[in-house]
């Protein structure tokens, strides 16, 4: 199968739900989610292969080649960002049916058969912009999250996991299968292989991330009848932290941190009204779980003396705190030998968003690819990569596949924990 | 009619929609603005006092004196803010039944029927915090805005003015009344006349207000893998915004002028997307035109350069410009001399909020009386007056409507323009 068929693919599935400006809009379990799927399952039927839906909405596609052996996993998530890009999680689901069908095919020509099985999976709710946390379907996989938990989790306007999926459908009971690895390829959404001009990214470690979850408590009053020296106002106390958490990365190496408030509501939110309560969600990642500590503690300090000034409560609370996931030393290797094998420029790199990989590597041996961001923007329309560096991550995401499928990773994987140490390589 | 029969239905309208700490949720339209108007209608009826509703919802209730004459119009509003006080508006709805019930018992223990008729007015949404702008059935009323228009608005879900109004039951078609005059009493909520025991107010002026709406445009991204130099956070630039717009007060006298940000939008709003677009509200007022421009043109100038800092495009767009409107200098004696007559203190003094009676004064002589706010505080659940101050109004409201009845303000009304120059009295 030639690149040309997957670009074709690709750029079939980026209309649907595709926005003014080149992005999509297919946050989990809507209509244009939903299409994706159909898309998905019309691809795995044309060709006879298994589909199955488990009870969280994680849509798998399942090629026999040993009955009863475990499945090498290839895949990523159909679901995007409010007005987000065509490339994130979308290129990593169509590079692995990709890769699955030249394997296929290699084996019809007469390669040998793996003694293990191969399926291709789009996980639910990668994103988490409709339903928190991100990363569900992944997670509920690996027994990280709970399935009832995250069934009953409900978007802004109400609406739980459980009915937006009955919704479209894709609320499942299929069995998951048995997995021996997984390998997943994304789009970098950071500069550093445009700046290198370096075709694939082999991904050696997460960043250590957590989330705020800040509640700011003032009193409710008249904007025109009450004295500014009688307000309580809590958009004001919400709008000097919002400052601080950008500002806190100041305070380490330049791109050692990455600091931000993307998720506010305000109460009662009237023209006329000084707010009575703000809820914010802050959002800190470094290669280093130690510099998430520091700007974590001195934004507490600073809040503390915003809560003090402004006679506000404020309340902070930590969640969704994910450690550093080291990926197998081997993996990596395999990354970088088939790279090499197939003419292509690679480096190791680090994830500084969460991936669907972070939580399958915890369950098996996962090897994660990148390939370049043009301009390193994602979650945005403008988000863009090539063509040619997505062809070459197929063929690499083919070849790896192909090796794990033979053994590669049968050695009890080796944590590359050293790795945590060493300077981040820019 | 005794001060006690006015403070137990005072009393019993605040159980409707009445919340946890003594406040009421009774925006406009909703099932609780429903209740209230059947408590209105259920007070007229009962003593044979025709109720009529207009194209906007306004609901009066009308005393025949004179067949054909035009009416004195007492009243206020019922609806409030979310999670608003029990007197805001209310009082003054309550206060002008009672009025108007001692009234009519005056003229029929003998004393001399007026040549003019009376009626008493809710006013549909004086608040705005679910339609905006506020003060919106009086100024339609009065000719100050497009009914057509104002039925179109919709709530931040989508449901425009006329389909509330028609969900309660409150879309009118009956004629409106000609008015000969208005009165409102209101409480002041402000700490002025609590601060000086003095038991009425006589509003001489209101504040010059406008709002500011504007927006800030960025790009959206990843929180996690963009870096910080490559951000155009929308919600950054917003917060910076908010915090210029509270500290712009420091730069005139204390209490000259009140400025804040009440409501905010935010897109995508996802804990994981650096913001794209932020949509807020300010509100600005002073005593003086020249406070408000001032501080205008300085939050112009600070947003244009927090815009140029951050690569953001932000849009800033002037309306609800409300001129300060001056009350007739005869109504205001008027107010002066019925409270010294019940042997009540009373002072001039500025509205800071925008009131019903701002609107009915452009088309009808117009008295506004304020009575005391404990500790100033309003739009919320601790808003309080005390039952004595509120029966003392109640009394001077009476009086007040018994001698505009009698023609009291029938020479044309000067208003109180050189007013404007004196300074603001504490």
């Amino acid at each position: 199968m030639s690149s040309s068929a997957f670009l074709a693919d690709f750029h079939a599935v980026a209309e649907i739900g595709a926005t003014e400006h080149q992005g999509v809009d297919r946050q989990a379990a809507t209509e244009e989610d939903r299409q994706t799927r159909e898309w998905f399952r019309a691809f795995a039927v044309e060709r006879g292969w298994e589909v199955r839906v488990d009870g969280i909405g994680n849509q798998m596609a399942l090629i026999e080649f040993a009955p009863g052996a475990p499945h090498i996993l290839l895949g990523s998530h159909l679901d995007s960002q409010p007005l987000g890009g065509r490339f994130d999680g979308a290129y990593g689901v169509i590079a692995g049916l990709h890769a699955a069908e030249r394997i296929v095919r290699r084996v019809a020509a007469g390669d040998p058969p793996p003694p293990v099985n191969l399926a291709v999976v789009n996980w639910f709710n990668e994103e988490g912009g409709r339903f928190a946390p991100s990363i569900m379907g992944s997670s509920v996989f690996a027994g990280l999250m709970d399935e009832t938990q995250m069934l009953a989790v409900r978007d802004l306007s109400g609406v739980s996991v459980e009915e937006a999926l009955a919704a479209i459908g894709y609320l499942g009971t299929d069995a998951r299968p048995d997995i021996a690895g997984y390998a997943e390829i994304h789009i970098e959404q950071g500069r550093i292989l445009e700046r290198e001009a370096t075709a694939i990214g082999a991904v050696d470690f997460s960043w250590y991330t957590q989330k705020l979850d800040i509640e700011v408590l003032g009193e409710q009053s008249h904007t025109g009848a009450t004295a500014m020296a009688d307000r309580h106002d809590a958009l004001v106390g919400a709008a000097k932290i919002i400052v601080k958490v950008h500002e806190v990365t100041d305070g380490f190496e330049p791109e050692a941190l990455v600091s931000s408030v993307g998720q506010l509501t305000l109460e009662p939110n009237s023209p006329i009204v000084v707010a009575r309560r703000v809820h914010l969600v802050a959002d800190l990642r470094a290669a280093e779980k130690d510099i998430v500590l520091a700007a974590r503690a001195r934004l507490l300090e600073e809040i503390a003396e915003i809560a003090d000034a402004a006679g506000l409560t404020i309340n902070v609370r930590d969640f969704d705190v994910r450690d550093n996931q080291y990926y197998p030393e081997n993996g990596i290797g395999l990354a970088e030998s088939v790279s090499a094998d197939l003419g292509f420029g690679v480096r190791r790199i680090r994830t500084m968003a969460g991936h669907d990989s972070v939580a399958m590597n915890r369950i098996a041996p996962t090897v994660m690819l990148f390939i370049p961001s043009v301009d390193g923007v994602s979650h945005c329309e403008r988000e863009f990569s090539r063509d040619d560096d997505m062809a070459a991550g197929v063929d690499v995401l083919t070849e790896v596949a192909w090796r794990m499928l033979h053994g590669a990773l049968h050695d009890a994987p080796e944590p590359a924990h050293s790795a945590i140490t060493a300077p981040v390589p820019r």
